[in-house]
């Protein structure tokens, strides 16, 4: 038998990592523990089954723990890791439904134990009707109560990309929905201006959605905020999520920024043959150079190959995140890459900024849509630092041309002359994003 | 006043370098000359004017004439150039309305006189119901011709991408349409096995296509080819292009491959103060480093801007093309940038290829659609060389992600890790292009 690898967390981060090492070590013995029912998930596909368009939760399942048991990843779903020995190398699992806990000793480490929803400590948002939206479980128990509820008013708090996602889904559901988010915009991800966009697409389609507006209690049936109050016979989460990394804080390794576990470029954490990916790990930003908490599950899968790599024997590296993000709010695509505005001048770039209205394909055909792009660019260099965009179909997935340049140092001269492709029914001659390059390049 | 650029060809590759040369240098003549009687238009926009998406033919045109006029460009319209005299610095024009020739001085000369149809020596092929289809002049006799014949029979000569959107027009205007192509694959810009996907899309839309069958004579009401005959009422010519450069091979300029204009990074051509951008001139291409001839309007534009604004004493550069091209063809989403199998090989490259399938967007949502994806990288290396998109909604624009990390110099490895955006009903956690340049490398 060759090395123990026990893997914490049994979703995209950690049964990458475990996939991987399995293949290119078949004598390793590999031990995965999850708390939940269910391995390798989508969990970004949850808003999709609360709205319908999926009709059970087992489709979002990529892997399913017999499928890792089949290449000799000795899967344990419903065991809980409360304990972590890193000087005797051992965890201690508990497994849930004997409720018994064991002491399992291991060569390698690898923890992927994700995120969870931050829940502020405001009177009643611990209530059994309040749902924070993370894992499997957390949509089963949602599904479950929006099935017996049936609730005619749905109050989201907070304006992240899934609780703006599950706001679209519940009013799919037939639901009066009521966004309240403290902050003058929705989405802080994006630049004021942009998230007004969303906004907009958001009322648009009928959500009530209060800004500058904040919660103080939760009932229930209503919510109370700073403005009055609010129907709710079901209140989703959407604060964003912080790193699960209470069991890594009390082993001993080292937390950076917002308590994520410190790792190296090959995902290695502060102790020897200890490593961690996704969600609970921080990551580099490829255009700040700074340290940066990325909760998504592409970033997920990327650091647990690399992880898995370099746990087997192997040499690899994360580069880093571009703060890429994608969504459809609303009918409403949006996107973002690279620094926004408060990013770029909180890194301390001295940039300029442009905005332009474009359409998502040749403006003469029927069905272009709007679409707005806004760019921000290093001063003199023309260095890009970031790029958002509001629009119709075919709009957000844009930013990945600006994700692959910022990747590569790119100008916005780079970018306005890079041979991107053009047919009328799909895009206009010059790209959107090398519209506002080319803009931008009087700016600088 | 101060020098004189008169400029060859009304399009977007001329009138790009008439409009920057017109902002940064206010004291310029500019003498802009045009055969047609349109200016700056979308001749990709034609299939579409064609099938009945767009229902006046002035709609395609960018900027009139009068626009150019109102910013003191000289804008002669139906003016057509007949001689350049490169020693005396003149240029002889024709009105074609009053069927008068001057002559026409000139310090600064840029030539944008576009590609004309191939038409091949076959019997019958220069007969008034045969349509070669690259000016908005050509598109309003296509229109008018078919407004009155009502073809029930269309065949299209070749498989080009203009050819394969008209084809599709004319099945929705009604028509029966075989596509005769001597090749045994549609769109030679493709690899076989790639061209066969858009081969079957298009029989599946109702496409009687030919392969391998050789035109040997158009009739009046009908085509005779290789295998027998086949009704054809109108016939359109789908076999490329070629420069329009007669004039300059007159004038004594270098012309390169295809005879298109040799022109360095700056678009100019062999002669101190001669310039020229767009299909009459070549390019280089970025991958393989050599001489391209790319006739496509994304180029013309960029290189008619790169031109202006050298003409006008400034400093700009055409860096390259990347041989990206995207259409829609019978509903399918084809795009390809790079090089591909044949042309890699002539290229002198070692190289690896894969072909993935996958879906347009997470595969549990119903309307995920398949994509297929295949990619070269060099061996060892692993440098991206090329890649090919055949699929539903969302798949061509996929290619500008990799033209940009060919710019760069991605390897596949580069690629993969490139922060791209992810949300399930635009894409997979791996974009398609991550998971087949992941699959490539244990190929390297």
């Amino acid at each position: 038998m060759g090395k123990r690898l026990v893997v914490v967390g049994g979703d995209g981060a950690g049964m990458a990592a475990a996939s991987i090492a399995r293949r290119r070590d078949p004598d390793m013995e590999i031990v995965a523990l999850e708390q939940g029912a269910w391995t390798s998930y989508s969990a970004c596909g949850i808003p999709y089954l609360v709205g319908g368009e999926i009709d059970s939760l087992e489709r979002l399942v990529a892997r399913t723990p017999e499928e890792f048991r089949a290449v000799r990843i000795d899967m344990r779903t419903g065991h809980q890791v409360t304990g972590i020995d890193l000087e005797a190398r051992t965890v201690d699992a508990h497994n849930l439904a004997h409720d018994r806990t064991y002491r399992l000793g291991f060569d390698l480490l690898h923890l992927a134990t994700g995120a969870v929803p931050r829940r502020p400590p405001i009177p009643g948002l611990d209530g059994p009707h309040v749902h924070g939206v993370q894992t499997l479980g957390d949509a089963r128990n949602l599904l479950a109560d929006a099935d017996e509820r049936r609730p005619a008013h749905v109050v989201v708090v907070g304006s992240g990309y899934i609780g703006l996602e599950l706001a679209e889904a519940f009013l799919q559901r037939g639901a009066a929905v009521t966004v309240v988010e403290k902050a003058p915009q929705v989405l802080g991800l994006l630049d004021a201006d942009m998230g007004a966009l969303v906004g907009r697409a958001m009322r648009a389609m009928g959500v009530d959605l209060r800004l500058e507006e904040t919660l103080e209690e939760v009932g229930d049936s209503f919510v109370r905020t700073s403005m009055g109050t609010i129907p709710a016979d079901l209140v989703v989460l959407g604060l964003g999520v912080m790193p699960n990394t209470e069991l890594a804080a009390s082993a001993g390794l080292d937390l950076g920024i917002h308590d994520a576990i410190v790792v190296d470029r090959r995902q290695r954490t502060s102790v020897e043959g200890v490593f961690a990916a996704g969600d609970c790990c921080q990551s580099t930003h490829i255009v700040s150079g700074r340290e940066t908490y990325a909760p998504l599950g592409t970033v997920a899968n990327k650091q647990g190959r690399v992880a898995g790599i370099n746990l087997s024997g192997g040499y690899a590296t994360f580069p880093g995140v571009a703060g890429t993000a994608v969504t459809r709010i609303c009918r409403t695509e949006v996107g973002r890459s690279g620094l926004n505005s408060e990013e770029a001048a909180a890194a301390g770039f001295g940039f300029v900024a442009r905005t332009i209205e474009a359409t998502t394909h040749a403006s003469y055909l029927p069905d272009a849509a709007p679409m707005t792009v806004k760019m921000l660019a290093e001063r003199h260099s023309g260095r890009i630092l970031g790029v958002q965009i509001v629009g119709g179909p075919g709009s957000a997935k844009r930013v990945d041309v600006v994700a692959a340049g910022m990747a590569a140092g790119f100008s916005v001269e780079d970018l306005m002359m890079a041979d991107l492709g053009y047919v009328p029914p799909l895009s206009s001659t010059w790209d959107p994003v090398q519209v506002v390059a080319r803009a931008l390049i009087a700016d600088l």
